[in-house]
């Protein structure tokens, strides 16, 4: 297999939101492709057959994979390495195998443990739908204009262009990033405003909370992200998350102190930095790429 | 004066984006009165007469409120004792006079110290249009279900009332506070949001923001409001704010332990904690109040 076009078959592993749509969008957008889909619930399996979310829902990991050229995983991270070894024996060489994960390092760390040397994995971070979960949100057009990182691999030039193209035909921007630099920007601009956003909400009472305005409300939106799936991303990413707080806290330190001292300038000196630093560079990239995370 | 309809005349000192917004709504709301304003710069009273944003736009501080039964001071938090200073010589006995300020305990400060004895001074805080500014921006609707808290004085509870009226004219929804209470709560619901984000952003570099979504956009938001309005903002809230800080840094500090632990449990239960936080409080803050900010 050199292109997306000689692709015959790929199976998507996990059919919630991220998984789902990636079947319902390589269904409605690579004619000729068929697409296979595995759930470890019974219950997905079921609604995803009713859906016709997929062309075919095996009941068995292993078959799922076995005629497939391109295997994507879309179950939670942690869950990566004993998929791996399940599907090991069934892949057929050559096959590339990726992921949607938020964290790339681990993934790929995984891959190389557990899958066979005649297939390759590259990781992919399409970023997309975070606030919803399950089937039932699943939808053709969730990948348009979202960003989509493909940690894309010097020794296989040739699978990491096809992954790159595959996504792209999946409506999404493509960019390339090694898995420790993904792993990093990431945990800096995503992770860690999971973490702030928690870590203001958990600092305050409910009774203070009544008062929240719209600059609290935005301040904190993505602490209402499912606490199970964060924990696995920060818990993935452990030590960028640990730097990255590190960093926030002196930062805090530095506009504790210009309060301590009262020192107005160096406040209106610090806030202003942000503020020039939101927007320019932050502007720039919603009007340049669109992005939704 | 003892009701809002007793009123004859008002006077506004400083014409910006609230300043000019409370001239033409109560231009628009309050038949029969005379709105009065005053700016210190030249240009602003030139654009305030062309727009008739006021009935009379007055040249000289003194001769704008000598007439006036309310007095609204809507100029930055730190001009406010000089003002007082100014006007203190021109008020008729039994003026009320307020002002838009987002802290509360230093203008009544101020206020005590500067203003004479037959004036009450009640603070007011209108919680509107925090991220335009001047007086091109204002609006006879800029108030319409903004939250408004009045530190209400048990000692003038006629004066308190017919405040309290005069923005509920204007469309507020009015809440009481005394100025301690106010400054606390809005230093943790507001002042401090806005110090999370700015730490936030200067602790990222401009080369990692590129890949900034909507998750940091909308985490960081509130950093570009303009720097010298915030600077005087926390300024004038010091103690506070310092007390928000060293509360947010307790919490990151329990996050930062449960990754350096790998303790995925107790992250995911500190995550949680803030999830369901967020979700039930504030989103039933944003249906009750309609709360802008």
């Amino acid at each position: 297999v050199l292109t997306v076009k000689d692709l015959k078959q790929i199976t998507v592993i996990g059919l919630g939101l991220l998984g789902g749509s990636v079947t319902l969008t390589a269904k409605s957008r690579l004619n000729g492709l068929k697409v296979a889909g595995y759930s470890h619930r019974d219950s997905t399996r079921q609604k995803a057959r009713e859906k016709a979310l997929a062309d075919r829902v095996f009941d068995d990991i292993g078959e799922s994979v076995a005629e497939s050229e391109l295997v994507i995983l879309a179950t939670p991270i942690f869950t990566f390495k004993d998929i791996f070894e399940k599907i090991a024996g069934s892949l057929k060489a050559g096959t590339i195998v990726t992921d949607v994960g938020s964290t790339k390092v681990l993934p790929e760390k995984w891959a190389k443990q557990s899958l066979p040397e005649n297939v390759t994995y590259i990781g992919s971070h399409p970023i997309a739908g975070s606030e919803q979960r399950g089937l039932e949100y699943a939808r053709d057009d969730l990948f348009e204009n979202a960003l989509c990182i493909v940690t894309a691999d010097r020794e296989h030039q040739q699978q990491s262009k096809l992954l790159e193209k595959f996504w792209s035909k999946l409506g999404c921007n493509v960019y390339e990033l090694s898995p420790a630099e993904h792993d990093r920007v990431f945990a800096n601009v995503s992770h860690l405003p999971h973490i702030i956003a928690a870590a203001l909400i958990n600092a305050n009472t409910v009774s203070d909370l009544k008062w929240a305005g719209k600059g609290f409300i935005d301040t904190s939106r993505i602490a209402s992200g499912p606490a199970n799936i964060w924990s696995d991303i920060l818990s993935a990413n452990r030590e960028n998350a640990i730097e990255g707080i590190k960093k926030t806290e002196k930062q805090l330190e530095l506009l504790k102190n210009a309060l301590e001292e009262d020192d107005k300038d160096k406040l209106e000196e610090l806030l202003n930095k942000a503020r020039s630093k939101r927007n320019t560079i932050i502007e720039d990239t919603i009007k340049n790429k669109g992005i939704v995370q």
